[in-house]
């Protein structure tokens, strides 16, 4: 485990089910040419266009950029060479050539831009496994840790230049670290992407001006297969780039991508899908409907909103508990290392214990005058000094949780169900992979269903990437489900204000809808007394 | 008339028919789009994707390239703007957008490459007109007057480029002399090309030294549609350019596009198709079958085999008659200059004169030891000599003829048909344009059919570039002529040797394949004696 948060990166076993069929963007095809001669002068490249034809089935485009190394590569090969091919969705084209027979080293890219970390694996499109993965912080983090900072920097004179170079030097430093040599990275001949909409205009330089501006229209929603060598990625320049489609401003490729891994939009029941990283979304509906909405969550699940909060870096605290009867402490930290801090998931189960054990109530207030907890007692901290909770921490991350709730609750009504019919649940991104289940259904961040009904996705982004990567079906699923789901503003509902203020409790407002938690409750309350 | 030998350039307004349907390859397609609001907040890009989808049926591609500017174009033209979309075969592709309705303003250009001359038409996409057009010289005669002087120096470092880069000069040069402002090349947004194989693949930067080396196959027949922009050529940068399909390293698009142009290839009689310029190409067929053969001609009609020999520039002798009684010479110049050579009309009338006044003989040699004639007296002549033609240069033109006629003749023989078979007699280039009719059958260059039945095709690469240009069903047709045709190998037959030695008679070895000449001989004879 490398140092820069891949815990949060790894492809969850569950989601990366094998395709049923692997239609990847880009098709690797050995040709065993005839050398011309008085039989068949065809020309070159003629030659290589009829036979690709025949063995894609389609119209095959040769870019002038191949002409010219086809009749050396062909003659030096001795007319046996291998062609990738990529689909155009319409046609196929032509984007590299190599000597002998290749086909068996082929390999795309999967890549997960966030508004933090960016994440790229690598792919073997031959069997669909993923060889190797590299995370980092997304290097536009120095202009701005928000959406909307970065949107207002794009702005600037040269702003956008610098917001593009930032993501691709990010980018392009993953890739190299993939392949240790640079110059086999040019054998990459495919990439597809899962970002939310401002990542993607700012990757291909669009103006994400008009995003943060009513009516909220991007520039694009759907770019289509762009080359690599348009964008500035560093590997095959004809290689066809994918960006999973985005719905709306807010709604984007990494929240299709998120519901494409559910498999929610072909199921018959009801399921609701949260993804909380620096922005939220929501997602309720089934094979019939979707309903979507979406807002900046704050970075409470990335350690940003508590004194002592901290990504999930080594040092961490990442494991609380608490035990009712005595209050005693018991945690873990990231690799071990001295506590440095509190990272999401620990601040979730410290919520949880506090709660369990009477030390805050149901409105997440401390008992008895208490301002604070202590996690970690300064003797054993890295700094020397106490690493605490407080009841401002606490406050902050219940505004995150309430308005999670509140949206969760106006989206289910506003469809006109009820919670009681909703029979999966599905958590995306670090908020998905690594929070404590118990401890996220007992404050009420997950719902309390049954156990087996709640599924922690992972990197649904990258794993959405790379299915999309693989999978000619697995495209037109995700423009299917981009033109399915409907967007609930919720800015425009006065109602969200009112229930996001009565939302502030300890699971819920409504304890009916977390019976297992009432009576963990109970049996806390028995033991005590 | 300028002094860039535009007189070879003109279509001729018998080929220049008007098309039955104009299918440009690109289309301007004016759209009055919905501002985004509540009610429809599409992207803006997908927006215009899905309007154009719409109006050409069928999925159109927008590239990167053109994304950025869209949303500030809708804005700054309030949602009226014009779109260029490019017709890629089997997709369309957006390639430029205007502000306001700019449907009216569609600019494309017919392309003749020759070896020696290049001509550029400005051709109106909206009813196919041609509304300018401008000639030059081929830049590249400065590293070479032939194709394999040419071919050879593309073998030597930085040949190819240098090569490409004259060529696109040359090209550039044309188009700005078109467009008085140079910024408005850029409206102009498809293009179409005819050149021989040589001259496309100097263009493409391919190299061309397979095309003259066993087994003579190209790097590429028919390249497709490839983006101005690539090619370096000065109009919109996504303009596609569609080169006239090759048939090989010998017969070009320049050959596809005559026979296009004549029509031969719809006839259900046997046509033969002549083009002469710097290199030869014949071609003999019906709707059935078509057979060619090419060969290189020598600059016989282009004036360079003989002493005074220059082209059809001011001060060229063009036009010649020789009185079969007196000897008398009457003659006329390119625009009434005092005489400074002759170019190929002119030494064709001068031969045909020559002959029927008894000077030459049938093996047209001068009769009575004479060793020149002279055309035009040192007194009126532009250097103050004598303007003469000399046995050496009738030899030279000779051979031309004998090999066009050796050519002709075993093609037809080996094709199994008689020369009285053949119904009609196609013309092409500087040779099909401008050459006395009647002293060219005189001479037998061309076959002694009804007058009516020899059509002068002008400039048959440059009009077939206007008819693909402007025409789908035009594309079609030539890529289909291109796979039709049987290439037929004069180097290879010994027989070709043979007929070429008994060639070289006035009109023809066999005197009964010209009875209209036959007739005038007698004519001459009886009124002489």
């Amino acid at each position: 485990m490398s140092n820069n948060n891949q815990k949060s990166v790894i492809l969850s076993d569950q989601v990366q089910s094998p395709l049923n069929k692997l239609e990847p963007l880009t098709r690797k095809v050995f040709l065993s040419l005839n050398p011309p001669g008085p039989q068949d002068n065809r020309a070159d490249v003629d030659q290589i266009r009829q036979v690709l034809e025949r063995s894609c089935g389609g119209f095959v485009y040769v870019p002038l950029a191949m002409m010219p190394k086809i009749p050396s590569i062909c003659r030096g090969a001795n007319w046996q060479l291998t062609a990738t091919v990529a689909d155009t969705g319409h046609a196929w084209e032509l984007i590299d050539i190599e000597p002998g027979d290749t086909a068996q080293e082929h390999y795309g890219l999967a890549i997960d831009i966030g508004t933090t970390t960016v994440v790229v694996y690598l792919i073997n499109l031959c069997d669909g496994t993923v060889l190797k993965h590299a995370a980092d912080y997304n290097d536009q983090i120095a202009m701005g840790e928000d959406l909307l900072t970065r949107i207002r920097h794009a702005s600037e004179p040269g702003g956008l230049a610098s917001l593009k170079s930032a993501v691709l030097n990010t980018l392009n430093r993953l890739i190299k670290r993939l392949y240790p040599l640079p110059t086999e990275t040019s054998k990459i001949t495919a990439a597809a992407i899962g970002a939310n909409t401002t990542m993607i205009h700012l990757l291909l330089g669009l103006d994400p001006a008009s995003i943060c501006r009513a009516p909220y229209t991007p520039v694009v929603n759907n770019p289509g297969l762009i080359p690599a060598g348009e964008i500035g990625l560093d590997i095959a320049p004809l290689a066809p780039v994918y960006c999973l489609p985005s719905i709306g401003s807010f709604l984007g490729g990494d929240v299709i991508g998120g519901i494409l891994v559910s498999g929610m939009h072909q199921q018959s029941d009801i399921s609701l899908f949260v993804d909380i990283g620096t922005n939220g979304e929501i997602v309720l509906g089934n094979e019939e409907w979707l309903v979507a909405c979406a807002g900046a969550a704050g970075p409470a699940l990335e350690g940003g909103v508590t004194t002592y909060g901290m990504r999930a870096e080594p040092g961490a605290v990442d494991h609380v508990s608490i035990d009712p009867k005595t209050g005693w402490v018991n945690y873990s930290t990231v690799g071990n290392f001295p506590a440095r801090g509190i990272c999401g998931s620990g601040l979730v189960d410290t919520l949880a214990g506090l709660f369990l054990s009477g030390i805050i109530n149901r409105t997440a207030r401390f008992q008895n005058g208490q301002k604070e907890f202590v996690i970690v007692p300064a003797h054993e901290a890295a700094s020397g000094e106490d690493i605490v909770v407080s009841q401002v921490d606490i406050n902050n991350f219940m505004a995150t949780k309430g308005a999670v709730n509140a949206a969760t609750d106006l989206l289910i009504e506003n469809v006109g169900c009820d919670w009681r019919e909703i029979s999966h649940f599905y958590a995306a991104g670090a908020f998905g992979q690594y929070l404590p289940i118990e401890s996220a259904v007992t404050i009420g961040l997950y719902p309390d269903l049954p156990r087996t009904a709640i599924v922690r996705l992972g990197n649904s982004s990258g794993e959405a990437a790379r299915q999309v990567l693989l999978s000619r079906c697995k495209r037109l699923e995700a423009e299917g489900i981009a033109g399915k789901v409907t967007y609930f503003e919720l800015n425009a509902n006065s109602a969200f204000m009112d229930k996001f203020v009565s939302s502030k409790f300890l699971p819920h407002t409504d304890l009916d809808r977390y019976p297992s938690v009432r009576g963990r409750l109970l049996e806390v309350f028995a033991d005590k007394s």
